[in-house]
């Protein structure tokens, strides 16, 4: 018995996000079609997270456990020959067998893409929130520089998520702008159900003249959903890196993914 | 009686070319019908360029006639809602009655996106060709570099152009990588029918460990199709710049556009 663990990328546009559910495609499922037509079985796979329909991912793990003794490039190739060109397996590797997608993560990073002009881009469609008033990316990047360190994210939660510890830390956040593109960066421990998403909808409160240095930090203390911004659409979200525990991986994989990637904090 | 000169860019991969064909749908009878919707009449329009099936453009002109007094500004944001969103209206400004969006052109910019990378990538479907072996760029720089000048580009046109004049000038080349996304840039006085692509199918005999410096030469002086490469894909073109000759414009509206764009040689 082997445990795989597969990196993938997706545009997610086309699906009803990461997690199978009745009456509606998604990237599970479609991941474990194309995997039951290489393995000859169909396999479960547990994923590093849940991707809302819409959200893309430029970087996204599953695992699995398979009797099967084929190679893992040979997985890559016969895989990718399987699926649709929205998503792509850009890696597969052996790791030892308490290794766990989605518990063994150590932090995450999302990026959120906003295009920012008068006029939509005929390029991004379903790709980037349009926004067409000229953000001050600067003030943007000062107020998202509120959102680090531990907090309890509460108000930054949409109903339908059940968690019971609403306490996240956020590491990293930047808002930077190339050309008429402003991209919104945050590396956290976790994150609750919308929340980055609630995170640029409270930030595009500057858009109305309605947010200014230390708005956000009251937001926070407010624990109060309805002072935050709303949920921004899911288009312009990627799940853009996935950080793994020291050691979870094991030890020659790991070193390479950690050169390869840069993914240790 | 005003001319009308539309700036605008396209996603191409769902229209059959540019130019108005019958039974399938094109660009330009997409934008007709958005002209019809919003003054009220079909107009007949002039565009700068014929681009095929999948063809992209990241800038393209057309200039139309119209005896309607709507304001520039007005037009654009109409004729935006009108329009599907993988075509976008960039600008409208007036020009003299004697300008021409084709023949008034003094040169084009052409772009082709490789995805060079052994995996695709689930974002550049039909906007990129895949290129699965590292390409070496600095040698298809080079390469390209023996484009320049005034050449008879009769080798580099497909079957189906109906040109007699086949000399053309190549004012700038450049072969360039951004991580795994290789960019050849070509600007030239003009293109005969599939030249670009065929200049980009013959720099990517160096895939194949067919092509070194002074073959590009060899093949230009050959004046035989059968030497260049194979046309390469249309997924990866776009038209990326049209430049005007000087005073086409007219006065104000020129200086506006030569400092916005940096539209002139």
């Amino acid at each position: 018995m082997r445990k795989l663990l597969f990196e993938i990328a997706y545009r997610g546009d086309r699906y009803h996000g990461y997690q199978v559910q009745k009456n509606a495609r998604t990237v599970a499922e479609t991941l474990q079609d194309a995997i039951e037509a290489v393995f000859k079985r169909r396999e479960g796979i547990v994923g590093c997270s849940r991707t809302d329909t819409g959200v893309h991912a430029n970087q996204y793990f599953f695992h699995m456990l398979t009797e099967s003794a084929i190679p893992e490039r040979a997985a890559v190739t016969a895989l990718n020959n399987a699926l649709p060109d929205d998503i792509a397996v850009l890696d597969c590797r052996e790791v030892p067998l308490e290794f766990h997608a989605r518990y063994s993560v150590a932090a995450k990073e999302y990026l959120y893409k906003i295009w920012d002009a008068p006029v939509r881009s005929p390029f991004l469609e379903g790709l980037a929130l349009h926004n067409r008033r000229r953000l001050d990316e600067a003030l943007l990047d000062r107020c998202a520089q509120e959102f680090l360190g531990t907090h309890d994210f509460i108000g930054f939660c949409s109903a339908g998520g059940k968690m019971h510890d609403t306490v996240r830390t956020i590491y990293q956040t930047s808002v930077a702008r190339t050309g008429d593109l402003v991209e919104f960066r945050v590396l956290g421990s976790g994150f609750l159900y919308n929340m980055v998403r609630i995170m640029v909808g409270t930030l595009l409160l500057a858009d109305l003249g309605r947010l200014k240095e230390g708005d956000v930090t009251r937001i926070l203390a407010s624990r109060d959903r309805k002072q935050a911004g709303v949920t921004a659409s899911p288009a312009g979200l990627y799940l853009n890196r996935v950080i793994y525990q020291n050691g979870a991986l094991g030890g020659r994989s790991e070193k390479e993914t950690e050169s390869d990637k840069g993914n240790s904090l």
